[in-house]
């Protein structure tokens, strides 16, 4: 018995050209090594997302022995391609078959021979509709979010703005949060610090010295809980935030800085407490609850009675809205006094859009056509998304979203980069492993969308960064320098800089520890700021993990001419650079050569350390 | 068959003379009157408390047909009686017996012949050791109960004097009160108002105005509840209420006004958050928990380790005292520097002992020992108990209590007079039932003690009055008044003039509505008060209560030329008054010439409404 040997790598360009993510319309070139005698066939099995799959037979080179080849046009809308390679040849007067699909570990690049075509996981071309690059001053930029309530209270004597009835006040800005529930488990009040826009303004400086260039504020409309994800009235700063003067304030003196503000738009539901749905009675005698003859009656779906209603994940609190509806699409982005108008004309710097899952393509679309609209001295506004998972595609609801093709978003919440930063510092992945896992992002995403996403290493949905490492700070020192060198625009969650720590919700709201910052996780923060902003490569350069036994690497360059490097030691013993054990995951000399003129060639690096260079020719 | 009729009042001086307690060693002349044939023998079946019960036979009196008499005279130390009467007769040639008791509604008075001796429930005599009246200031006063949390804010812009670390504050005055409790039950973190002392100084003219004389406090030492009675530190007071010259300001402008202040003493258990036990460190390393070395190790009793101990009604966080340990004894009371004589030194007016019942006789006797050392200018200081039952014959863990004999308490909190209160007002008992319920009171406990007592409709402890009735402000007006006129040192709790409702634990601890008082119930309190203040016959005068059909109406006298009396219609009907209706619970013609005198008869008294007339010849 024999059988062929198959090779195909879908990150180097000898097999896939070009790299990653294609513009619909363009084509793909596709070779492939198959080494075997009698064989029969090579097919490129490929099929568009959602349609039959269809066999191509790729033919022999006449250059390479061994290679196939074939040119694939796509064709028709942006989306989806999936496909894997079939090989037939005769072995002992019988006709065989056997499948090359991506590996084990899921990731691309290089994949296995399989034998049952029920096993076999596809490769992905993403293919976009057109290039939509973020705002400059975005990919630039360096994001701080602010978490309102927990950051800083700017008032007088720090007394509370306006704080609201029945709720609770923490008694100092020590206290660690607290949910005050009912033996149901539900909120029966909500807890505030007392953060609000004065206490930003009054940091801005501090921001900015940091290198802070662009803020993005947890939702700052009116709203009975502390998050304001429960929308109570879009068009109004909540009180106990400030007022209009206070946001055009902050605006002003962002704009001074050069700075600019991204909101929070919470577009899938609102507040039970609304002037749109008013269970309470709080905002009168209108709203869908009370009022039949509601104007936003039709926003919502009830069943049967009015206390059985749609919601998000099953919280009462917050009615799901009907998005497919004119009357809310006017009221959001359609009409000349919509939400995202009204707003976007202040002068802020675009949005972040809430839990984008939930939200229709075309719902998305609409928000965006209505913010491009808003160019103010040649600036445009940047659309982020809530995505948790590689957003190229993800299935929410039974349907493919094109989030990141040209239109949509211009990036989403990169959360897939915080898993791996973390999962390489705790042990849980190794430095080859999370070299795969970032590239297989950067092969799935559009480039653009790639370099828009909004990396983290924590946010007001995660548990924060030091306490997932253990309380480690060498730890935290990587991951803050991953955080600023890695591909996509970094947000530094408010307080992790000072060195907070937190579990899960509640636990990461913790109030900013003014004059009790950790100095040295701090230095760390504004270090790694600086290089970032100072380093074009790591705003914009394309993006080349590596592996080097556990040492884990990546190049960052726009030019040949002009390369940084940057090799982390997540371990406990210090390492000495071996170039000849590099395994470069794109198969090219590229990697290795780099690294040698940037002489990391046997340098040592310490344990829990790193070591960054930059050269230009 | 036949067989005699018996009779005997208690309360009536032809048959139990002298009324109500006596001295010990004094006689008490018992006559009761057996009509009937073949009388073999009456004896007064009589006890003192804890020993046998004796038989002494009575002597026919040679005066008046079918009575028979005893002097008995008291021996011993003070204490309690118990009697009833046992008549052996002869009847169809056979010796029977029948027995005079209490009557079925255990109360005194007219009582009920019994076939069984089963069934009998013997009447009462208290004998006090000597006479022990409270100061006069305190007698003729009017008290305010302040739960100190809950009454104002006297800081500057509002703001919460030093709140405490993991604690949390009611965002607006106007919130309702709500325990952050986690699943267990327990409190997780305290919930503030942040009412103070200097909140207490800024209401004083308003008090003095409303007639109030006496302020009693909850209690003000250190701790880390709202409440405080789990004490931190007994020599110091709490710093969200103020510091010591806070107090001291406190204490001068009260005595400039006249007023008399009364403090909380918490003398059974402490703070398992205290300087003493200091469970969870927050004072240094010392304390009984967490230093085997400590002076207060055997303040405390543990089992096994130290994360078990006697606590009070089971809850960790309030670790009983041995009351029995000199040193205890010394810090409370018996050293020169000790908790009485520090606090007693300010110019206070006396204590509230909380949960006198968990206290030894000798302790309570210790503490008024000490206390009495302290006379300013001639002026005694008072000693109240918390008891919440007739405290004449209160047993506590197995023992009887010797509280209002003589050298101990003056008075205790009289939480029988708010039932017979709100009893009637609700329907619950009938105006007879309330007369005779609150003659016995009369006549169990001695006199100086019945005028001392504390009398409420609503503490910190209870449900407000307004809801007890219902808010029905009819009837809370007839509460005031009852209040105001019955004998005992009325007390009125805060917030109660302002009417303010509120349910059990915590909804009874709202904030004060500052500028939002019910006025209608406010102008009844000050109208009640002044007529208390002014009228020397309901802050002194003898208690005779009587009942015409529905009324409820009692005489106050000190001498029989100057009467006051008072008649209530707690009923919906206007009722005409009937004096030959009245039933005089002594027999005596007393009560119906004096209402007649005051005209009281055929007045006709509104629904809900009464009537108060003063006769001074």
């Amino acid at each position: 018995m024999t059988f062929p040997d198959i090779y195909f790598n879908s990150w180097s360009e000898t097999y896939r050209r070009p790299f990653g993510a294609v513009r619909i319309g363009n084509s793909v070139y596709f070779s492939i090594k198959v080494d075997g005698v009698n064989i029969l066939a090579v097919d490129l099995m490929i099929q568009k997302d959602g349609e039959q799959i269809k066999a191509l037979n790729m033919l022999p080179s006449s250059e390479k022995e061994h290679f196939y080849y074939l040119k694939f046009t796509t064709e028709g809308n942006c989306g989806l391609y999936f496909y894997h390679f079939k090989v037939t040849y005769r072995d002992e007067q019988q006709e065989k078959t056997l499948y090359y699909a991506k590996a084990e570990d899921n990731y691309g690049g290089v994949g296995r021979i399989l034998y049952d075509s029920a096993r076999v996981e596809q490769y992905q071309i993403t293919c976009f509709d057109h290039q939509d690059p973020a705002p400059d001053w975005y990919l630039d930029g360096v994001i701080y979010h602010v978490f309102v309530d927990r950051f800083n209270n700017g008032n007088h004597h720090k007394m509370v703005l306006n704080p609201k009835k029945n709720s609770f006040l923490y008694a100092t800005e020590d206290d660690l949060p607290y949910y005050i529930r009912d033996n149901k488990g539900d909120i029966v009040r909500w807890d505030f610090y007392g953060g609000n826009l004065n206490g930003i303004i009054a940091r801005l400086n501090d921001l900015y010295k940091l290198g802070v260039t662009i803020l993005y504020l947890s939702p700052i409309f009116e709203a009975s809980s502390n998050h304001k994800y429960d929308t109570g009235n879009y068009l109004r700063i909540d009180p106990m935030f400030g007022d209009q003067k206070t946001f055009d304030r902050l605006i002003a003196k962002t704009r001074r800085l050069g700075m600019h503000v991204i909101l929070d738009g919470v577009f899938n539901h609102v507040g039970a407490d609304s002037i749109y749905f008013n269970r309470f009675g709080n905002y009168g005698n209108g709203g869908a609850y009370l009022d039949p003859g509601s104007p936003y009656c039709d926003w919502f779906t009830f069943h049967g009675d009015h206390d059985h209603y749609n919601c998000w994940w099953n919280i009462d609190d917050l009615p799901t809205v009907n998005k497919e509806k004119k009357s809310y699409r006017d009221f959001i982005y359609e009409s000349e006094d919509s939400v995202i108008n009204t707003w976007s004309a202040t002068g802020i710097g675009g949005w972040r859009l809430d839990v984008a899952d939930e939200l229709s393509d075309d719902f998305i679309e609409g928000i965006r056509h209505t913010l491009d609209q808003h160019i103010e001295k040649g600036e445009r506004k940047v659309l982020i998304g809530e995505v948790w998972e590689d957003a190229s595609n993800k299935i929410a609801y039974g349907k493919r979203h094109h989030y990141l093709e040209g239109g949509m978003l211009h990036g989403v919440m990169n959360y897939p980069f915080r898993s791996i930063i973390i999962d390489l510092l705790i042990g849980k992945q190794n430095a080859r492993q999370v070299a795969r896992a970032s590239f297989t992002l950067r092969s799935n995403y559009p480039q653009d969308a790639f370099f828009a996403n909004m990396n983290n290493i924590g946010t007001h949905d995660t548990e924060r960064i030091l306490t997932m490492l253990g309380d480690d700070e060498k730890k935290v020192l990587l991951a803050i320098w991953m955080l600023m060198t890695l591909p996509g625009v970094p947000c530094v969650y408010y307080g992790d800089e000072a060195g907070v720590a937190g579990g899960k919700d509640p636990d990461n709201r913790r109030f900013y520890p003014w004059g009790k910052e950790n100095q040295s996780i701090l230095a760390a923060f504004r270090s790694a700021i600086q290089t970032r902003r100072q380093d074009e490569n790591l705003q914009k350069g394309l993006f080349y993990p590596f592996s080097i036994g556990n040492l884990f690497g990546f190049l960052r360059f726009q030019t040949k001419a002009d390369y940084t490097a940057i090799i982390f030691n997540p371990s406990n013993e210090t390492t000495n650079v071996d170039l000849s054990q590099c395994i470069d995951e794109t198969e090219g000399e590229l990697i290795g050569n780099s690294l040698k003129d940037l002489s990391f060639d046997g340098e040592q690096i310490a344990a829990w350390d790193f070591s960054i260079k930059k050269l230009k020719e």
